[in-house]
């Protein structure tokens, strides 16, 4: 099961590097997203690698790079991120989700580091990923999820917007669901399904693909809610894919709704 | 369906005074309890009696006397606590329901509004409460709910619990598990049931009965989850209801695992 490595560098110091995968939940609320950033103190990129240095013994360095398989935005929250790392540590598995546990902010818990194959890259490797928007609309206030619900105004149609989310399945260029106007990459995605679930006062969306672009998941919904209040009709949305111009979709739902639900490898 | 009753007041004012009942859930975690005191701004009482005042155009006054059917303890939650206040006002129940939405925090809120019997009294005509008691326990972190539950160091033998709290069962005098040692009226009240449910890394205690003494679910809670460890073997707890004494029982849990669920009236 450990699939450990020794090598002994010029200086005949013994070292134990290894590759580890870890899987990570986070109430994205006080943070500016997944990615570190050199003047901003809060990602959750930038936590959770200030803990593994903190732990190797290279507090202060940037030593660890902790490889996310995705970059969530500002306020956004994640059940089941994916990281991976390369560490050189003596720590078991279990001493090492302990630390980071005991270090961590209350609103970051790794729930699982596993030793992985060196060859394991939490970004390149994911070949799918889930994502879940959830709404609330209602007479009173989601008082107990109100973090990681979005408030709407009115209940939407939901089998409009089933309608519309048909036309967003398969392979596409989701350019005009893209935030990031400058992409110079290819913005062409595929998307398996959208199940849009109502369950109470709760309206719940579960994206799955094989990629997400910036703010995509966030512009669908904000699309979808819109076909949902009339504003747009279902079959417009082939001409917002043609149109490969964000100017074209609805708005970017807001970020509280959003969390990271899964990454397949 | 309206129950208003006027009257001509001396000043030949008109008065539209009616009695309501009220549904409301609240985040306890910023709040010291339900009961409003003089110095103290952050209580729930405190909080909708403001709102109320405010409504009815008596802003700063102690016209509105709100009653509740019980009163939680400091950092205790509700998803249905019920009161009840006579109001002097000509806006309908859905108006009043939306002002207090408005005006109370994102962690007040009120789920329903109805014009009840002038002879209804929110806290006299209880007849029956439930609460829940939530405990987690595991290796990483509850995230999301992380306020809403009690972190455990490691599993209690749930068996043994609920060994133990079929002896609980019935009408007990429980002085034992009353928070309160200067309590001079009756400490005897019928506990109906207590289930106990495990669920992945989460245990569960709903208690119903016909009243509450003060701190009474907490103390419970906390000698349930002794017998749990194996600190009080579970006929003990015969002994412990029988000394009428509060310092054989077990702790009193923490505040944020329990949630006032409903009151029957």
């Amino acid at each position: 099961m450990y699939n450990r490595f020794c090598k002994l560098t010029s200086g005949n110091k013994r070292e134990m590097k290894q590759n580890y995968k870890f899987i990570i939940s986070y109430d994205g609320t006080r943070y500016h997203g997944w990615e570190k950033k050199p003047d901003l103190e809060m990602t959750i990129q930038g936590k959770l690698e200030g803990v593994l240095n903190r732990m190797i013994g290279a507090e202060g360095t940037g030593e660890v790079n902790l490889i996310g398989a995705g970059r969530t935005d500002a306020g956004v929250h994640a059940r089941a991120m994916t990281a991976s790392a390369v560490l050189d540590t003596h720590l078991s598995e279990a001493e090492i989700q302990s630390y980071m546990n005991t270090y961590l902010p209350e609103d970051i818990s790794v729930n699982e580091v596993k030793v992985c194959s060196d060859r394991f890259h939490a970004r390149y490797n994911a070949i799918g990923k889930t994502y879940r928007y959830t709404c609330w609309y209602g007479d009173g206030k989601p008082v107990f999820d109100r973090k990681y619900v979005t408030v709407l105004d009115r209940e939407p149609n939901v089998d409009m917007m089933r309608k519309a989310a048909e036309l967003l399945i398969g392979e596409h260029d989701f350019r005009s669901f893209c935030g990031n106007s400058k992409m110079k990459k290819s913005t062409v995605r595929v998307l398996d399904t959208i199940n849009i679930e109502k369950n109470g006062n709760y309206i719940r969306f579960y994206f799955h693909g094989n990629g997400f672009l910036q703010n995509m998941v966030r512009i669908l919904t904000g699309t979808l809610l819109e076909v949902g209040y009339g504003n747009i009709s279902p079959e417009k949305i082939q001409d917002i894919l043609k149109a490969c111009d964000r100017k074209k979709a609805g708005p970017t739902a807001r970020p509280e709704g959003l969390c990271m639900m899964k990454v397949d490898y």
